[in-house]
């Protein structure tokens, strides 16, 4: 199994970065990563006003995947998420849901154990490792990895866990695919702007559909896919997952718009990934039974 | 037990209307409800320009709930919800999460057999019966039965089903409690504008906590505390129910503002009720073993 160092980290998803390594899909691969805050933040006196804020929310990678060309999807499955003991937290001035109010900075160490998130000695909540930012290269230009889009990129999605597949569109030769920013326990929004950021190691392996494209990526669950839209506001963001997830229902079932509409307002639950980040994410949750891969996963238009 | 005819119907919350009846909290009561159509809409060939838009969106009531005082919260325990074996959808052209698109205007009759809604021949989803529209008269004005604010009204939440509890400020003598636009299935965004709409029963019953108040309705279901927050966008609804999450923590745990916006990233789950109205609906899910109801009914501010 191929071992990528956290090393070798990225702050900008773009086909300028040479990549570290080349895998095939028939090969695992580890990826460590660097927690958010690029593992700056040692203790609780640690001030906010002291971050490099250039060496932050970076990715490992990025990573060659053989023979992914333009216009394939690639197939991201994470098999397992590894993370250490502790974790740290913060809230930020000017940040998350409730920057227009007036608070101080505080960074906030958290000890884990037995599964379990440790915020206070009494008040444990479970964990739930998970990748906040995961995607590949656009096919022009420079992302910021802690910004987010139809690459991915900072989704913040707390689904994206192990055991689930990723599927994302690739834009440049190889994909270019990078990783980092585990969570220990992320809520639906993130909205202090932090979670329980930890360093680790992420255990994939690659696939991928020759010739056919997503428009968002998609994320593969238990009984669910969820399209991982983005917009500038959760408004524009859900008029995007709606958008794609009718159109997926037009082609699954031959539908006209209409019906399809119809049945999202019956079956699609739209969900808040975050709503901190510059762009602000929504997905739209689709049961398995109601939808196949095809029709999410189509020929390129 | 009280029976109240789908006859008695408000079109908005307000204290102008005198109730149809008075109740005590020692007493079941029976609500018949109109569906969201005003149950004009008899069979496919009906078009939607036929409509008369005075007539939809109405509510049952309102009740005069005896001893409910200004400043008191109005506990509605919902026992349960009774739909017929049909409903009706409808895609209304400038409506819904995709207004901005060209459609026409279609109405589908749904039929429901043992629990499930039948799309079409073999596309079946489960029924989740649930109420559309619940709430109290305001202080002052009048709210269109179609709108939703810290009152209640067309909130449309899924979860307010049977089987659940709902917290609403009392503002005027006897509260003046009206529900309706019962769905018999409905996803988190009711992107298309309706949902499989039905008329029906409700039976529920009433109880008063004194001289306490909550911000916004809460619904107590199984395992949670939803705040059920709107604003202009989704973007000031998340902000809102955030702020009330992130008092309620403070209270509960005797918090700093910074101790509880951090917790509430991780335990705080942001959905999304629906998009589709003149205010959007974001409620902030809270597990009931990290919060008291205490905390977020509590002295008059």
């Amino acid at each position: 199994m191929k071992r990528i160092s956290a090393r070798k980290v990225i702050y900008s998803f773009s086909r300028k970065h040479k990549p570290v390594e080349h895998v095939t899909t028939k090969e695992k691969v580890l990826l460590e990563t660097e927690d958010a805050f690029g593992g700056q933040v040692k203790d609780e006196n640690m001030s906010i006003e002291q971050l490099d804020w250039t060496k932050v929310n970076g990715a490992t990678g990025p990573v060659f995947v053989d023979e992914a060309k333009p216009g394939d999807t690639l197939v991201v499955a994470i098999e397992e998420i590894r993370i250490p003991d502790k974790g740290v937290i913060a809230v930020i001035p000017n940040q998350g849901a409730l920057r227009n109010k007036s608070f101080s900075a505080v960074v906030k160490i958290i000890p884990l154990h037995e599964g379990q998130v440790h915020f206070e000695r009494e008040i444990k909540v479970k964990a739930n490792p998970m990748i906040g930012t995961i995607g590949v290269a656009p096919l022009v230009g420079e992302i910021p990895t802690g910004s987010l889009g139809r690459h991915g990129g900072n989704m913040d999605v707390k689904e994206v866990t192990s055991r689930t597949k990723l599927y994302l569109p690739v834009f440049v030769e190889g994909a270019l695919f990078a990783a980092g920013d585990l969570h220990a326990v992320q809520a639906d929004g993130e909205v202090c702007v932090s979670a329980v950021e930890v360093p680790g190691e992420i255990i994939l392996s690659f696939d991928i559909i020759k010739g056919k494209s997503v428009s968002w990526p998609i994320l593969e669950t238990q009984n669910s896919y969820a399209i991982l839209a983005c917009g500038d506001s959760l408004d524009e963001a859900s008029a995007l997952a709606v958008d794609a997830a009718v159109e997926a229902f037009m082609r699954e079932y031959n539908w006209s718009f209409e019906k399809a509409y119809m049945f999202s307002s019956l079956v699609v639950d739209l969900k808040v990934n975050q709503v901190v980040d510059p762009k602000k994410g929504i997905r739209a949750n689709i049961p398995k039974s109601l939808m196949s891969l095809e029709s999410l996963c189509h020929g390129n238009s």
